[in-house]
């Protein structure tokens, strides 16, 4: 067993049964994947809230935005049309859809232990994020802005949306900055050589696989210089597929860039890779043994048992407060020693 | 039987046969899907050329790249750890290849008929490139510049890597300007509002699909704001995938981009898209009927039967002159009228 984290003892921090859905017609399935930024003192996080139509006997519905609005698509489960063999992707008459629209909302929190829901969420707009938004990444910049990248997912495939703010009441948008298929993308909190640099997973059919990718960008809606910077590596705890987590954090020895690795069975655990401070395309050292498992019975069982995923933290000094998505399910929290990490990397 | 084209009666053009191998190890299987540029008067194909060791018994060779030399792989058929399965993309020990290794190369013809082969190639450089690169497009740009994009092969995937030259013996480098998985790429002839517009083809695994879609750079480099433009249509001849051809040619109706497009038993056909001159994301028509279709024997037989795809034309005026690959054995050429094109398109 490999765990370098003290969880919370209060896990989980968040269930779907605490959370109001956005709309009557629909309950919370699964809290998801935390983007975590600080503002003004307080600790927030941008979870990712998956809803599903409540469903009546003999029909299947599920929830997808038009022009807006979120609008409940429903089926009668003896059409011929409609296909449930994948209960996660159903499609009707050739067309792939989500069985859950997923929203990003904000949740705030003086102490980093306990968090209230402000109420306030950012749905998928336009043709792009018509499935809904998932999985957001905040990266917190020098000048106090933040970029949030996140999976935007629609009939065209899943990439990569980009916006930013400063006030998280405006917001610019980027567009989607990575198209399908792709995913993970951690956008670095701070320039280097004087441009936007991001880890990307795109995944591939065939050649190729679910492998962690580096970009860079001058302008932040324009991303090239792709490399790739880490594969899955066969017979280990990430021999399935990887991907970035949260912003990669800067240490005196490298950026230290938590990642997800899931194995052939799908468990899904945390590692780290240590990138050169002014070339980050290059991997100075790698975890052998995950430094974070599903071990506890929140992290195993669940919508999709487990697995530990985390896409946001905040650090001060030496230890990481990494927050969680535990089974696809629920919202944990832990801590992290940098300095154990690094010790762990054998550099 | 839909077919707007008047093929060259002295097609095939170019041969497997008739070509020198680049080394005396390898023998060239197939000749593929030219690029086509105007240089100092003359029309220049680049064509991509797939080459196989000749092979011994008992064993199953294929090439790639190591360190800008081709290197020759070799296995006992009844190793274990290999995989033929697929016999396109042999794996070993978990790790795909390639059963052949492509590079591009230059073809010269005073009357766009008859072509030379300038002994004149381009390997894969890098660890991108080391399966080798495929399918090139030429921009040729107002200011004399040409710019190449093409699908760059290797163990991370297949993207599209760019370079540019003005006198065809010195290059700059773009890199990996699109992350795995992605090919098809044709650069606008033209800046639109100041930027590098391109049409491209991310494939989806699950969501999305083999769809065509359009980006934008300021420098080349780094691509952005993407957006689906066309999509596969069940049921139609371009049911299954679909991607661009050469760059899109300017009308006074619109921008008119021939592409390909395969139904599901992998015919691949001709079509046309036209897209608004000032935001070519907006397509105004879309052949209902393809435009050109594989009718002779050499487009129903090869090593993949049943092809015609192109990336590569000449325009003069009126007319159109195509270059294609013909069952991914052959080159080929034929005409088509522009005014024609767009009267099919039922404006």
């Amino acid at each position: 067993m490999a765990d370098l984290t003290t969880r919370f003892p209060s896990n989980p921090l968040l269930s779907p049964s605490e959370v109001a859905p956005s709309t009557p017609e629909v309950s919370v399935e699964c809290l998801l994947n935390p983007g975590v930024f600080r503002y003004d003192g307080a600790t927030y996080l941008i979870v990712r809230v998956a809803e599903r139509p409540v469903q009546e006997p003999g029909k299947l519905s599920f929830p997808i935005m038009n022009d807006g609005q979120m609008q409940i698509l429903s089926f009668d489960l003896d059409d011929p049309l409609l296909n449930n063999d994948d209960p996660r992707e159903p499609s009707y008459d050739g067309e792939v859809y989500l069985s859950t629209l997923s929203h990003l909302r904000l949740f705030k929190s003086v102490d980093g232990r306990k968090f209230e829901d402000l109420g306030h969420s950012i749905f998928g707009e336009g043709e792009l994020e018509n499935y809904g938004i998932e999985d957001c990444r905040v990266a917190s910049m020098p000048d106090g802005e933040y970029i949030l990248s996140y999976t935007a997912t629609s009939k065209y495939g899943y990439g990569v949306g980009c916006k930013a703010t400063f006030d998280w009441l405006t917001f610019d948008d980027y567009g989607m900055i990575l198209p399908p298929a792709n995913k993970d993308c951690a956008i670095f909190e701070d320039a280097i050589d004087g441009s936007y640099v991001c880890l990307h997973r795109p995944s591939g059919v065939g050649l190729g696989g679910h492998y962690i990718w580096l970009a860079w960008s001058d302008n932040l809606y324009d991303w090239g210089r792709h490399t790739c910077i880490a594969k899955s590596r066969p017979g280990m705890w990430d021999s399935q597929r990887i991907g970035a987590g949260a912003a990669p954090i800067r240490t005196d020895r490298g950026w230290l860039a938590i990642y997800h690795g899931a194995d052939h069975d799908y468990r899904y655990c945390l590692g780290a890779l240590l990138l050169d401070l002014d070339d980050p395309s290059q991997v100075l050292a790698r975890s052998e043994e995950p430094i974070m498992e599903p071990i506890e019975t929140y992290e195993k069982e669940g919508f999709f048992g487990n697995v530990v995923f985390t896409n946001g933290h905040t650090v001060d000094g030496d230890t990481i407060t990494l927050y969680y998505g535990a089974s696809d399910t629920v919202i944990c929290g832990a801590t992290l020693s940098i300095s154990e990490i690094l010790d762990s990397l054998n550099l």
